[in-house]
């Protein structure tokens, strides 16, 4: 399969940078194809604006939008890699959400002014970090919060099914070992989820 | 009361840009002291970068976060006023968050790793936007999943006590009449909220 992983941490050390090298390595493995899109090392534009309104509306899609789409479009799974900040997407895939899933791209709407799906057929898959452990999000609904407003909010409004939203809490209090754990439930979750 | 409005809408003619304005009207209206910071046209850089951290974490805070720190210090209340994108933030207003709530600034941990909120006694309030009718989103627990990954996962995490959270849905379909209703409830809202 196809599959694009879109990540989004500054630190290339960062343990998000290790999920994403063992999700990649994981999948190769397999014999998968995958591209990557790191956004901060493409410094990636976030920042919806009133001139890429107006282009999209007249079919004049900004340039590094539709380099962006194109990776989409080709790919069969796309996968999120990124830490939780403010119960929510890091700045900078947030704007490459608001940007590149553009309507007329994404979705559009019909006639009678219900939504049309766009990128059905594709499968999406999420994986998170957060400081906050994982059991105080499960019992207050943060974890439900955070599913709803990715998995529904963004990847479903598409026609992207979600076929797992893998999250790891306390990642900075716990120690090497739990981290090589997590990375090796990565490992096996990508694994086995997609065949080639 | 001393209010800072923070907004985030790349259209100067947009609703959203009503409804700041109608909410600045009425707060000078009952004498009341107001900032704006509109982040579109202060181009404000919403990308949290690997050297904001080591500046952060040396006590040298980048001019431009400290600038945003310093009204947010000055503020009795924050309001923020955006449409729903993504279900969450715009990116330009994610990326304040990401950058401005800062460690040691917005939240800092306590000895026994506790999280000390460093923002006591502030009130804030969100005023949003979205095209999806609000009955839909009650329903299917959008709106609280908006409410959780905001009033929750930004302002109480810091202390802010959020004091309403106006969400006005199908704004892209409703007409005039109900729009100018719908800026009559901000301004009779806000007006009725905070006492000089
Ligand atoms: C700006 C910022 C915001 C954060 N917000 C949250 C949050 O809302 N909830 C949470 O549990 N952890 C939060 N964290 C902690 C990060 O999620 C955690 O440090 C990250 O997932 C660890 O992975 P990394 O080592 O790859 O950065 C935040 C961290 C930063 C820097
Ligand atoms: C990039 C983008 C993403 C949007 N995402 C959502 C969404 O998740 N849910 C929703 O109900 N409306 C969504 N909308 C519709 C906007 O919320 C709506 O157009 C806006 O609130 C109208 O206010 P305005 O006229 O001031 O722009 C989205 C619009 C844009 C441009």
């Amino acid at each position: 399969m196809n599959h694009l992983i879109v990540a989004a941490h500054p630190n290339p050390e960062s343990f998000n940078h290790a999920i994403l090298q063992t999700a990649v390595q994981a999948l190769k493995a397999k014999g998968h194809e995958v591209v990557v899109r790191d956004l901060y090392a493409l410094q990636f534009e976030p920042v919806l604006t009133l001139e890429d309104f107006s282009a999209l509306r007249t079919g004049q899609i900004p340039s590094d939008i539709k380099a962006e789409q194109e990776y989409i479009a080709s790919a069969d799974v796309i996968t999120f890699v990124y830490p939780i900040w403010w119960t929510g997407l890091p700045a900078i895939l947030k704007g490459y959400v608001d940007r590149v899933f553009a309507y007329g791209f994404a979705y559009a709407y019909g006639k009678d002014g219900t939504i049309e799906k766009l990128l059905p057929g594709k499968k999406g898959l999420f994986i998170n970090t957060h400081g906050t452990p994982g059991e105080i999000y499960d019992s207050n609904g943060m974890t439900d919060a955070l599913k709803k407003t990715s998995d529904v909010g963004i990847f479903e409004f598409c026609g992207i099914e979600v076929v797992d939203h893998l999250l790891f809490g306390a990642v900075s209090q716990v120690d090497d070992a739990a981290r090589k754990e997590m990375l090796k439930q990565v490992e096996e979750r990508v694994s086995s989820l997609f065949q080639v």
